[in-house]
């Protein structure tokens, strides 16, 4: 396989179109969309119109006259088809933690005679820490096993399942379907961190029958550093859930300030504080760049770029001192591959001197993201080729290499 | 008194100048910055750069290289000044609606022998709800009193007491002293809400041995609509307090990616999720405006706006259908003046259409805030005039000022 081939095949594929939706320096391969994604076109000026004319000049009218006030439900209605939602099962609001602590703790309440929250070792840490966090309140224990022993373990005694989909290091893509039904049959309820999911891999909440869901707009999503998570509540628990944090955005009638508590209808009652504009203006016009995309065809797409970044690691860096880190398996892999090296962070310091950006999680991963709205196959060539001269050459031993904090 | 005489106190006073730090619209009177604070000069330059050069050039590497990992600690660092904290006090994440929640969970299991969590019907609507959620959690009873009878209903069954200094209606002022003072005698902790102070009264959360404490910086302070909430910790319960909501940002080792939880020292361990950086830039921005302002002669000044917005209600409104509904003596008010009127709706609408704007709350005030960041005496005249108009010609039963939402 050489370059020329891939660069064609780009230019014959109709979702190459896509990456004109995002401003990529001209000099980088971006391989860590899955950690924060590329500036979509056209946000930076729909953040100067939120801030000079809506918040300079409109001022408080702005609430109303530009649509602050629809805004959180504007988004949610954006991000429920890229998730297989109705709008009503969506809200965009905090930060993934807080959304993920939410939903585990109204979901276990609606299993009080059970006690335990189960997840796996491939989970999040932090999503383990919330879920530590839940329990310690409500007198619940976190069973924590292996990732592949996940549906085995589910049993009579489970309230919550709670996984990320796709993990952060490896890739590794849970079945949520088989756990969904396991979970079900044994009368346990379903959360599942869709993270490094949302853009990235197929997502229908629907068909795997989830209860709840939670992700990160920030990564595939496109929606900036620290832009605002959102939550999927399925609808046949709309009338039994209750979200621990009150706040008067989540109330049914938040301008009449009345002193009784009545949540709003849907998901929108996990809406909390006063919902952050300016973080929603731009992920609002960011998306723009998933209008009109067909989630099956930029799965596939995201396929395509994963097998070729592995098929073209055994063909070029076989002796290198790399090893695939990921599921081989296509379909249990998530759009991203990460390879294993001992001096993963120092090879991750030369790659992206020499423009290919991935990121490194210790101990010992280098990791590539592989956001198909806009890498393309010439991308994963040219990544993969800077990474054989890195080895090859021993680049990675320069003592410019060394200690630096890294962040996702 | 008249206008000619104000304009020239306005020149003779020094604060004057920090008008110029915001940028109003030229032909709008501004009483509702205690809802939205007016546009700093400079927020949109350094969002667009957040944007343009952070986001889209830098992509991840700004992390570090924009020192968007500091961000939080850098403005709760000149937050804290503002609220007579030390730094490791303070944490600026999440909605105000939100710290409350994890500030009162973590206060009330301190006191675990403890049933009560005490308010008064003065509190913000919101902050009630989130208390009765917490104590929902933790199998508490929220005790609701009249505000007057606050203090002397501080007994020994009582775990936290918790108000909001400043009412958001009238602008009646708590004294935090004697209520901390009645709080500790009975063995019970403090959290106050400080969204209508900070930037507006005086506050030293050290000099009322203030337990806990949160605010809104979309208000006084200017930070944008939905801009992050500050929490407060006072250092001695530093090693006791433990926030239910366990996300990555408030961990010792964010990047370590751990499976142990360990909390971050200080205020820093209520961080919870990825921090919102559009919204933080624009609130570090905005706090330029606060530079080396004196925070007693600041508060000084909305005293003075305060009383000249009563004089000239009493001297010029006599009999055209308005009340001062907020305290007459100035030690226990806020920074804004609120009058009754039975047609408040309406008459804030013709307000607003005639430049003067304040804002509505049920089911009868008019408030108008008095930022003293940038009011002016000319703007408190000019108010209580137009207002003398809108009343005096009847202008308010215009059928155009019927229904429409007016949102905080």
């Amino acid at each position: 396989m050489e370059r020329p081939h891939l660069v064609r095949a780009d230019a014959d594929d109709p979702l190459s179109a896509l990456r004109a939706r995002v401003d990529l320096p001209p000099d980088v391969v971006y391989l860590d969309g899955n950690s924060l994604g590329a500036l979509p076109v056209g946000v930076a000026d729909r953040v100067r119109g939120a801030i000079e004319e809506g918040w300079g000049d409109g001022l408080i009218r702005s609430w109303n006259d530009a649509g602050w006030v629809d805004l959180p439900g504007r988004v949610a209605g954006r991000i429920a088809p890229l998730i297989g939602a109705d709008v009503d099962e969506v809200a965009v609001t905090d930060s993934t933690s807080v959304d993920l602590f939410k939903v585990l703790v109204s979901l276990a309440r609606l299993r009080p005679d059970r006690r335990v929250v189960l997840t796996d070792d491939g989970n999040f840490p932090t999503d383990v820490h919330v879920a530590v966090g839940v329990a310690d309140l409500l007198d619940l224990e976190v069973r924590v096993v292996e990732a592949d022993r996940l549906e085995e373990s589910i049993d009579d005694t489970v309230a919550v399942v709670t996984a990320t989909e796709v993990d952060y290091r490896t890739g590794a893509r849970h079945d949520l379907h088989a756990l969904g039904r396991a979970a079900h049959a044994a009368g346990a309820l379903t959360a599942w961190d869709l993270s490094h999911s949302t853009g990235a891999v197929h997502v229908d909440l629907h068909a795997v029958d989830a209860d709840a869901a939670v992700g990160c707009s920030y990564k595939y999503l496109n929606g900036g550093p620290g832009a605002p998570a959102y939550l999927f509540v399925a609808r046949r628990h709309h009338d039994d859930l209750a979200t621990p944090v009150r706040g008067w955005w989540g109330h049914a009638q938040p301008f009449a300030f009345s002193p009784e508590y009545a949540p709003a209808p849907g998901a929108r009652r996990f809406l909390a504080g006063s919902p952050p504009i300016l973080s929603l203006v731009a992920l609002d016009a960011a998306l723009d760049a998933w209008d009109g995309v067909d989630t099956r065809a930029i799965a596939a797409r995201a396929r395509t770029l994963g097998e070729l970044f592995v098929d073209l690691v055994d063909e070029r860096l076989d002796g290198l001192g790399v090893t695939v880190a990921s599921p081989r398996d296509h379909d249990r892999r998530g759009a991203q591959v990460s390879l294993s090296h001992p001096e993963a962070y120092r090879v991750m310091r030369a790659l992206i001197d020499r423009g290919v950006v991935g990121d490194h999680r210790p101990p010992d991963l280098l990791r590539f993201g592989l956001a198909p709205l806009y890498v393309s196959r010439a991308d994963v060539w040219d990544a993969v080729e800077t990474l054989r001269t890195v080895l090859a050459d021993d680049a990675w031993r320069d003592p410019a290499y060394t200690q630096r904090t890294v962040v996702t």
